[in-house]
């Protein structure tokens, strides 16, 4: 496995250019009921309406545009619950490669089948008792392929940060100067990549990961100031947030430019859902809706405030979309 | 009642630099899955995502945009099963014009409560006993107040119209041009400004209108060449577009634009909205979604063509969201 070094801005700035033509610029949205809620501006980026239902094509897309020919030719493998699998399988679809894909046995339905229908080759394991990790580098001898890290690495982090860039554009056109910024964190590859992008237009912003209760790793490492574990054994409703700790590229970037980590439990994010859904017209996953379920339930003060929250992915079957709405 | 002139297509042009600042320019969608489904590619005008959860808050801005000092201090009246009712009363709120809306006893619990928290008085009428174009009328005259009507109006046509602009924007800036249109039709007031526009840069093009079974008022009127009545008093799952007959200001219009009328059935219906739920992470109500529903059920041949359809609103109680998710 080859180290990279972790990613400057101007990498951000290099990915999306390379990713453009690919992806879908996804709307900034605003409810005045939500604002009135908070007594604050809050304006949400919809990443649930990029390609693959979540931020993770651009990652994908930004890593697979770089591979040599020889790389592209032995294929990809990455491992995910599901949102890096969607978007690393639809990354190599677009460009002919050929994708394996470790997902665990208890990943949502809608995200394997999602999968499959690129044309990905799925390898489940049981996240209990085996090592993704350990059968991805397994997986990779063997058929000689590139493996496709769901964070750390720094073309994933530079394609991630590319909602950030946009987010910086997109407030540039309602001149609008943000106040804070609140990021879902799971590996964190999401939050390190837009947080580049954020303070190189507004420096001044604070930037606060959320993660939902039991995968509060972020937080308590940027508290501890260095790496802490969670214990990856516990049952989350956020399926897409379950890495049991910081990255090692990501971490120092989050360190340096965030102010602090959020943390929500269940209810509030089942409660961040239904607003999106009602407010919105978003469909957003639990894990997705993190960072809206920490402004909701003002983990932080936002009042009088300009939030950015992303909500990053949408990608949640139907019967746990319809018992969240029918509390 | 002042009778008005049909609006031109430099109306639509005019609509979108007045309401541009105020509205969102919301995004087109696509899904590899649904094009595969259609052997096509289909593309999707998100207008759940618009401001007040329909397109309606463009038609309704742009008219109270045009009010004289005098009409706006006297305050606007609508008559609307929802979402005309919510644009008119963000509009309303958003301009300091005092509103008062007139609903069906009948109307979605969540488009009440949204009218009300704009700050707009509802009044509430039987749509199965009361005529609210008679009430409508006694109530402007009581109050002094200015009627805004659902579609019948050159103000509110351009500013529908405007959804076609963006089209027209966002397909040049992807270098397609579409085969053909689709899109949802009530009174006909969207689809007739949106024709406007779209055949303004793409004469070719064939536009089509889609409407729920019991209520093809304009699929009939575009058969037989003069304006056709349904029977008003049939219950629809699509709260939106039970518009009996077509308008006379939009009739005229469609009947030279449009190349025919679709109708869907309420299963059709209920599998766009799941297929917009799970495809493209998008809230649609099933009125909005008779367009996406005409070409999913391929009521007319899409197979190698590029398809644009218009989900018009997403303003769906979450009682009949879930009990459309698990069928």
């Amino acid at each position: 496995m080859i180290k990279l070094d972790p990613p400057s801005v101007d990498d951000v700035y290099a990915a999306r250019e390379r990713i453009r033509s690919f992806v879908i610029k996804t709307p900034i949205l605003e409810s005045p009921h939500l604002n009135k809620q908070l007594n604050g501006r809050l304006l949400v980026k919809a990443e649930p309406l990029q390609k693959s239902g979540s931020f993770k094509f651009r990652g994908a897309l930004n890593t697979l545009l770089q591979l040599s020919n020889t790389e592209r030719d032995s294929g990809v493998i990455a491992y995910s619950s599901g949102n890096h699998a969607q978007g690393v399988a639809l990354a190599a679809k677009i460009l002919g490669i050929r994708a394996t894909i470790l997902m665990p046995t208890d990943a949502p339905v809608i995200k394997v089948e999602n999968t499959k229908s690129y044309g990905a080759e799925v390898v489940h394991f049981d996240r209990y008792t085996e090592s993704r990790e350990e059968i991805g580098e397994r997986l990779c001898q063997e058929r000689g392929s590139v493996l496709v890290k769901p964070y750390d690495d720094a073309r994933v982090i530079a394609g991630q940060g590319t909602v950030g860039l946009e987010i910086n554009e997109q407030l540039a056109e309602i001149g609008v100067t943000p106040d804070l910024a609140i990021v879902p964190c799971g590996g964190g590859g999401l939050i390190s990549g837009v947080s580049l992008a954020l303070k190189s237009v507004t420096s001044n912003l604070s930037i606060y990961s959320a993660e939902p209760e039991h995968y509060d790793d972020t937080a308590m490492s940027l508290t501890a100031g260095e790496i802490v574990s969670v214990d990856p054994n516990q049952a989350s409703i956020c399926d897409a947030l379950l890495a049991p700790q910081p990255g090692n590229l990501t971490f120092p970037i989050n360190r340096s430019l965030l102010s602090g980590g959020l943390v929500v439990d269940e209810d509030e994010v089942r409660n961040a859902v239904r607003e999106a859904f009602s407010r919105l017209k978003l469909v957003v996953e639990p894990g997705g809706a993190v960072a809206l379920a920490a402004a909701l339930s003002k983990k932080i003060d936002v009042a009088g405030k300009t939030v950015v929250v992303v909500c990053s992915g949408g990608n949640i079957d139907q019967a746990l979309f319809a018992n969240i709405l029918t509390p």
